[in-house]
């Protein structure tokens, strides 16, 4: 078996012993034979513990030490987000290979920033849009493609949730929190790659409207956009709703597509199809969004497929962000970590 | 959301702490989004380790309680060969669903006795030939078929490994040990489903050459088949192999296909076909395919889809195996737990 063809095993270290950090990429590394070489976390107990836990090689007590572990080539940030960018640029300049958290950066500057990084480099660097890989998304948008109900009129996709921990990072505007960026950022995503699919172009935003929780958080935000067609489309996200929601609806002239999980279709795999009032539901598969996900970028860095989510597409996905913000009145989140 | 649309999670109890078990439903149930509810071993201190480390909800000292709880809908069987058969039938008793490793039982007799309890159930039952829902095989199978390397003229399948502690149970005959019951079987298995898509019948067995490790212990087994249209077949397994061995090369009048990991193409997902001269290599995803096996048992159980090896496919497992113990002149494998 020559080197070129061998199967390529993951050597992975992780960046954050995060709360998704299982879901995202333990479980889904253990699912398809790849290996957990270490995770750094700043407090070493905590990292020591979540490595026991998830049968990781090594516990670091800094994030610098995995990215310069030499049995190491991809890397897994799960850091807040204002630590995406930063540390995405340290573990390129170091040679890895990155799978990085949504969103990308603090804001399209910072993206900018290191996606112009990542072209200089000869790694590959993905953004975790992780749902897009999943059979009930790609289905969703086949079907909406297909012509089957009718021509687009309008679109919906919400992601909301209770995130009732008011010290969590996800309401801290220094570490670019807010309702738009940990969860509004899939509202788009999925509304821009339907855009794609549907004219070869995405949608604009036409108007927002923030609730905020502190000055310059969004806990809740509505986004109003437009298809090229004409077609509206909705984008609501909430981080202090009553439970998890995160449905996407597709309206046709004949009829309608309902995804009832598209962020996480691994919990409930359905897509309905009403057509001329008469309805069918598909079933897709609750293989978790992760592994298809880690299997598209392992494929990705062995150069057998390309991405659906690479840095031109979180150039877009950012730009979208900070048009929403500026259309809502709201300032762009900083992004502190720049300056270094 | 009405009960029946509601998506299933699978609350899954295990019977045995077995070596297998993590791959083979741990991981896969993660991944899945399932939920691991108890684990009975005979040693309640293995199972209460077994337990933590794999977040399991509770640990058994025996597999009654396992196959008694009230909050388990489904049993994963990962007991030794000699044990499948018995404890299958009395979680069908039971009112549970069952995943169970293959072999499904000692011999066809024992598989027979399961499978007429299991047509009287309301509940599913699976043989857990994992493999055989990966990508990779489905699409070596859909290769062969399409004609594209001529017509079939000989099938090649090995599955050997290094076996080392002569003490393990499958070196044992009161366990239904044996290379062709523990290896043996997936070698006929991806014969048999190459059988059924390419002329719509199994091949049938030639003879059989075993060298034994003990008296009625076959250690290697070298099997030779024939296809409907003339084709050969050759299946060999070992247990005392200097390295994990498992490849499939389909030969026809104008190349080949070889599969360079069928049983566990999680590890290697290459396809390499051979037309005329001219090689190339598809590449069919990494994800385990214990991932595939559950997804497909889920969508079984929810009756979304039928299943490739539910109780007729296990029949024919067990038929042939059995004729191969007789073609080298063996016994076939006792089933003690039959007279409980």
């Amino acid at each position: 078996m020559s080197a070129t063809s061998e199967p390529q095993v993951l050597r992975i270290g992780l960046l954050g012993a995060a709360r998704i950090a299982p879901a995202a990429i333990c479980i889904p590394a253990l699912a398809l034979n790849h290996k957990l070489v270490a995770v750094g976390a700043r407090d070493l107990q905590k990292s020591e513990v979540f490595a026991q836990q998830w049968m990781i090689e090594k516990a670091y007590g800094s994030y610098e030490e995995v990215i310069n572990d030499p049995d190491i080539d991809v890397i897994y940030n799960g850091l807040p987000n204002s630590h995406h960018g930063f540390w995405n640029i340290q573990a390129l300049n170091a040679g890895k290979h990155i799978l990085s958290e949504k969103p990308f950066g603090s804001n399209l500057a910072e993206v900018q920033w290191q996606v112009d990084v990542a072209r200089k480099s000869s790694t590959k660097i993905m953004e975790a849009f992780h749902n897009r890989y999943h059979p009930t998304n790609q289905r969703a948008i086949e079907i909406a493609k297909s012509g089957e109900i009718g021509e687009i009129t309008s679109v919906y996709a919400d992601l909301a949730g209770p995130v009732s921990d008011k010290s969590d990072i996800r309401y801290q505007l220094d570490l670019a929190g807010g309702a738009m960026m940990d969860m509004g950022c899939y509202t788009i995503h999925m509304q821009r790659h339907l855009g794609l699919a549907l004219f070869g172009e995405e949608p604009t935003v036409v108007s927002a409207k923030a609730k905020e929780f502190s000055p310059g958080v969004d806990q809740m935000m509505t986004v109003e956009l437009k298809y090229k067609n004409g077609a509206t489309g909705t984008g609501h996200c909430d981080l202090d709703f009553t439970h998890l929601q995160n449905e996407c609806i597709i309206t046709g002239t004949k009829g309608s597509i309902k995804v009832p999980s598209y962020v996480l279709p691994g919990l409930d795999d359905r897509v309905i199809v009403t057509v001329n009032g008469k309805e069918r539901t598909e079933y897709l598969g609750r293989i978790s969004t992760y592994s298809y996900q880690l299997q598209a970028f392992a494929g990705f860095i062995r150069g057998t497929n390309t991405v659906l989510t690479g840095v031109e597409d979180s150039l877009k996905n950012a730009a979208m962000i900070d048009d929403i913000y500026r259309a809502a009145g709201m300032n762009l989140r900083p992004a502190p970590l720049m300056k270094l």
